[in-house]
Order: structure tokens, then sequence, then C-alpha cells
């Protein structure tokens, strides 16, 4: 697929004519603790570690794994190997790399065991995060290596997880569509295995393609709040499990992994492009926010947006209601950032078009979180196993606000 | 039992005789953003949020919940009524304490869909915490409101969960045993009525009451990790049993909840009075950790291990057994305490002795984390109510110190 690469390329070249692309080496610096920060509300600010995992980079619109730009892995590389880069600290060599592959093979299919509980929890009633955090948790359970903590068996865990993953999350769109869960096939790639898992067809090479890039790109993202929670209950030296468990059930509130459906939405909501100027018009009289646009951390183009613009213009062109998605969000986005900016440094973040990618592949919008956490597992188990080799338990520091002195006055006596 | 409470007021009287008791307002001071902080790693010092929910004062070693000394309330209150306390501010007036408390009987039942999973997951091949994380997974799932992220729903469900968790962890101690899970009984107790689903058996009113002041004691302890965990992941906006799904993940290492489980296994390592001097000895030669003492914050004498020596001295009597490893512990402490108390303030903490109060209860070692969650679950969702109700998504930063500008070499290339 020639003309995806060239597509990654593109916009490679776009983003690096637009900002600085030389790196500021004082933003790298080894930390020498205590450490002065000026915090703000959410921890902004706050410094958590050092990491060689992943570099973002917010002003410039960078996103690094392990040195390497994301737009390079996006063109060049896969999800598998951009699991292994994540979590080894560099590219495998063609050994490494089979070994790698033969071990996600050897761990998509899921135990047995797991049978009875796919059939018998409520899936179709609840979120799809819901019965993913409950699944793996279960995994968990059948997992008797869980509780070693140590590096190498936490590793594995994560590893496993890479590759079930998408098995689970597979069952569970297939269950909520009526149908039987399939299984995996190992000799697929695991995007184009996942989308034929979700969707019960086998993909376009296009669209496993383009999948592979949707995973590469969510893969990592510096201490956002899934990793977070991932790595805060790692800190007491748990277990696995109960940090991606953690990560599952953070990804899955609206302010995070939930964004991109509620885009979704929105463009749905405003259902033409001829009505976008009256809705964005409205937007900003009632001051709602409109969602997919801007970022803690980027106040330039996202780079992960960069890449998925014109992947979702290239899928799109196959379906006229998926097109009208895209104009619709093509126009918005002119909008917000001619608005915006400039002059606030609102740009669309990676949730304004992956959801019409995942749409033009036939993918239930229900299932775009499960997605992202599909891919989200490899920064959640590598930052983790990262902040496991020089450990402290998380424990910040609150502000009491309330009263003091305040006398324990017996029930009847009280007003 | 007039003795419990008198030995509780004694404990206070103590502590207020060897700490300066006054108040320095000037710790209680509304958050003016952004804040500078000197933060050293797992986020020491860094503020996160004001709160009215608890205040750990650790230079003089007070636990206050909204004003109220925890010693006052280990004496005169109940574990009922703190949890009121904790989640509305304020200590109830009767109409309000009989309607709480009618809520908590209504919820104490598990739902009948549970039994199927009780019945069927490996609990006994698991960590207690892992079924409980995996349980309260499944709970949500059954909860029709788990998905309402108003403050009111989410209020609803750490009531549910209070009431419940007793039930749930009965329930795990039960099938450990190879025994039929127990029905609760809402004409006892929370406290009386979780022993009783524990152990099977009836507890004595000492038990009960001593149990009472334990979930009194642990319910709340400023951003610890499990609570840090679960505010984490609400703060997404997701919901509360994915918050408490992560408390427990967090809890269950040997860090945080797993201490006092830890303690008891050194108590009976050390096995003789006589030979504490020389396990000692040993430790400080070999610089081993001794489980039990020292605390992030606290750097006086922890207020509940003041509360909890005299009960584990006052329950030890009955039994040989445990009056041996009581004598242990004691020992064990002025040895510990005439070397680093004075000197670097470390004394015992919560997990010294509250080991031996539940051993001399008949609870099995591998249910003490268990305890802490259901006392705890009251913190993790007073807390995290409180943070959504200003709540901005945690995400603060790393440094990144790896290279930049790796060159993407075809995996033939590569050495």
């Amino acid at each position: 697929m020639p003309h995806i690469e060239e597509i990654v390329r593109k916009a490679k070249e776009k983003a690096y004519q637009e900002t600085d692309s030389e790196p500021d080496p004082s933003l790298t610096t080894a930390i020498q603790w205590p450490v002065t920060c000026e915090i703000g509300p959410g921890l902004e600010d706050a410094i958590t570690c050092e990491s060689k995992v992943g570099y973002v980079n917010g002003p410039k619109g960078w996103l690094i794994y392990c040195g390497l730009d994301t737009f390079d892995l996006s063109q060049k590389s896969s999800f598998e190997e951009t699991a292994y880069l994540l979590l080894y600290g560099k590219l495998p060599t063609l050994k490494e790399f089979e070994d790698f592959k033969a071990k996600l093979s050897k761990y998509r299919a899921l135990p047995s065991e797991i049978e009875p509980y796919l059939e018998r929890l409520p899936i179709r009633e609840n979120h799809a995060m819901t019965g993913l955090r409950t699944l793996v948790s279960i995994l968990g359970m059948l997992d008797p290596d869980a509780d070693d903590t140590s590096v190498e068996a936490q590793t594995e865990v994560v590893i496993k997880m890479i590759a079930r993953f998408p098995t689970v999350v597979g069952a569970i769109s297939r269950i909520r569509a009526g149908e039987k869960p399939l299984a995996p096939d190992p000799s697929q790639s695991l995007a184009a295995d996942f989308i034929r898992m979700m969707t019960g067809k086998q993909p376009s090479p296009d669209d496993a393609r383009v999948m592979d890039i949707c995973l590469i790109l969510h893969a990592d993202h510096g201490i956002n709040a899934s990793t977070f929670a991932s790595m805060v209950v790692n800190s007491s030296m748990s277990d696995m499990y109960s940090s991606l468990v953690a990560g599952i059930g953070s990804l899955k509130g609206p302010l995070h992994g939930g964004a991109n459906e509620a885009v979704l939405h929105t463009l749905e909501e405003i259902g033409d492009p001829a009505k976008v100027d009256g809705w964005y018009e409205e937007s900003r009289a009632k001051k709602r926010k409109v969602m997919g646009f801007g970022h803690r951390v980027y106040k330039a183009y996202d780079p992960r947006a960069r890449v998925l613009h014109p992947l979702a213009e290239l899928l799109s062109q196959r379906d006229p209601e998926i097109r009208k998605l895209y104009d619709i969000a093509e126009k918005l986005e002119k909008l917000v950032v001619g608005d915006l900016g400039a002059k606030k440094g609102v740009f669309p973040n990676v949730d304004f078009y992956s959801g019409i990618v995942y749409a033009a592949m036939g993918i239930d919008k229900a299932m775009f979180t499960p997605i992202f956490a599909v891919s989200r597992v490899t920064g959640w188990g590598a930052r983790t196993i990262e902040y496991l080799k020089n450990n402290r338990i998380f424990r910040p520091q609150d502000v009491y606000v309330g009263p003091l002195r305040v006398e324990y006055v017996p029930i009847q006596e009280r007003g």
C-alpha cells in the first residue's frame, strides 16, 4: 500500500515545515530530586518520574517513542514492532522480532476457562469498557503467574495482554452484535485480525494498514490519566493485571478515551456540511465545548491528527455517509482553528479524526474506546514496568480546608 | 463495653500529652493555583487538591475526619456513623442516621446474579484482593445505575459498596475455607456481622467493638495510593465502580494494604520474645526493613497505632499464642523506637498492631488486606466524590531522558 505510506510521509513533511523541529536539549535533562514545580489543578506540570519510553513535546507537536518519531513508525513500522520498541527501548533485530511475534501468536487465543464468563456476563447491557475491565480482571485470576511482580513476569503479562486484548475486545463487539466470538487467526497481523474479530469480516488491506497505524499512534502518550492510574496501582507492588484494570477504568471516561465517540456523535448531530456554520455559531454562543479540539499538552497541531486526517479522507471516499461526516469535520476544523488556533493553540486532537476512520471500517461507535485500550495497553505496560525498576509508591498531598476541633456531640443532642 | 472506651480515652490522653496538639492554621489555607511544590519521587509533597474529608498531620500525629479527632470517633462513634460523616461532612441527626442505616441494611445482601460467579471463579486459588477486584467489577455490571456519574448516583454506589464489601469479603473468606458464603444479618452492626460472615462464628461484643474501631481508624488517610488511584480513575468521568476496582488493585500491594499481613509473618518468624534482640540485631546488620514501622507522612507516633496497641493487648489475653505474638511485638517496638524513634521519627504505624488484633479474632492472615478495603472504601468514595465536585482530569508530566532523532533502520539492516 504505497499510497498510505505516501500519505503519512506527506503528513510528516507538512508538520516539519510548520513547526521548528530542532530538539531542545534542555527539555530532556535528568531530574535532581526534589524538583520544584508550579502545579495546577489535576497535577498539571507536576513531575512524576524520568522516562525513556516516550516524549510528547506539546509546544512543537512531536510524539516520540524511544527516540523514534511516530510519523516514521506510522509510515514504516507495525503495531507489533512498536510494541516491542516501547517494551524494550529499541527496535528488534530480525531474530528478536520473530521470537516476539511467535510469543504474541501463542498468546492470542483466550484460555478456554474464560468462555462461561463470555456467555454469562451481561456484556451487551454494559459499556464495552466495563466488560473489558471485568474480563481482564478474570484473565488475571486464570493466570498462575499474575502475582509475580518481577520485571520479567510483569513484562510477560503485558505481552500476553497485547496479544489478548484484540481477542477480548473482538469478543465483546461480537457479543454486543448478538453473534458468537471468533477465534484469533495468528497468521494475520494483530490489526487485521482485530478488525475481523470485531466486525466478523475480513478487512481490506487498506483498512488493516490504517488500523495498524491507529494502534501505533495510540500506543503511548506520556503520563495521561489511564497510564498514570496503572502506574499508581503498580507502585504499591500489587500486580500488572490490577494496573491494567485501573487503566481500562480510567480510559473509559468521556474526558479520556471516550472522546472520539463523542466527536462522532457531534458530527452526526450536525448532519450536513451546510449546517456546520450555524452549529458552530450556536456552540460559541452557548459556550459549549466542541469535542476533539485542544489538548492539555499539545499547543501545536497534534501529530496524530496530522496522520489521521488524510487517512480519514482516504477511507471516507468509499461511502457517501462517511464522506459527509468527513466533510463536516473538515469544515468544523477550519472554523475552530481559524477562531482559536493561532490565538489559543487549539487544534484538532487525536480523537477528532479517529472516529471517522473507525466508522469507515464499519466498526460500531461503542467499540471506539476499547480500540484505544487495545493500543494503549502497550503504554500502560511499558510505563508501569519502567517505573517499577525505580519504584516509589505514589503518595501526594492534599490541603485540608475543613474545620478543626469539632466536638463529638451525642446523637440525641444534635440539632 | 466501657473498658474499651476507657482504653481509647487513655490512648488519646497519652497522645495529647506527648505531642503539641494546637492546630497550626497555616496548614489549612486554601490553595492559590498554580502552587509551588518541592516534589520528591512518588509525588511526595505534590499538592493534588483541597479537601474537607480528612486531615493527616504527620509531624504531630493527628488523624482528623471532617474536623473530628479519630480518637473521639473510636471512643464514641461507630463505623456506620463515621461513614456518614466522611460522605456528608457532618455527623448525622438521629433521623438522618436511621435513614442511612436503613439504606445500608437494604444493600447488605448481594444480588442473586452474583452467585454463579462466587461458585465458579477460582477464588481459593487467588489473592483474596484479586477475588474482591473481580467481584466488585461484576457488581458494577449488575448495577443499572453504574454509569450515572452525578454526585448523587456515585454517592449511592459508595453507600451500596460500604454495605456490600463486608458481605463480599465474608464470602471470599468462607470460600477460601471451603465453606458456603453466609447471608448478611442486618440486625447486627456492619462490624459484628462482618466478623461472623468471615469466620462463621458470632463474635463476642468485645471483638465486634474492636473491629468497629478498626474500621473507623482505616476509613480515610489522605491521598494514599489507593485513594489516589480511585481519584485518578474517576477524574476522566468514568464511574465509581471503575474507581473502587482501582482502589482495590492498589491496596492489594505489599507496600500498601499488604503490610499488616507482612508484620504478622515477621512476628511469627521471630517466634519467641527471647529471640527479638537477636532477630533485630541481624535485621540491622543486613539492613533489612522491619515491617510495620515508619510512615511517609507520620513522623510522630501514628495515632491509629496508639489505639490499636492497647486493643491488641486486650484481645491477646485470651490465647497464649496470640499473647506471645503481642509480647514479641511490644519488645520489637521498644527496640526500633529506642533506635530510630527520636532520631528519625520512626514509630509503629497502623499495620504493626492491627494484624495481632485480627489474628486474635480468629481471622486468617489472607483476609487482613480485604478488611482494610472494607473500611477504606469509605475514604475512596468520599475523596473521589469530593474531587468530582471540582473535577479536573489528572495529567501530570514526566521528564524524557531517552535519545532523540533515532532513525528508523529497516529490520534487515539492524545490527
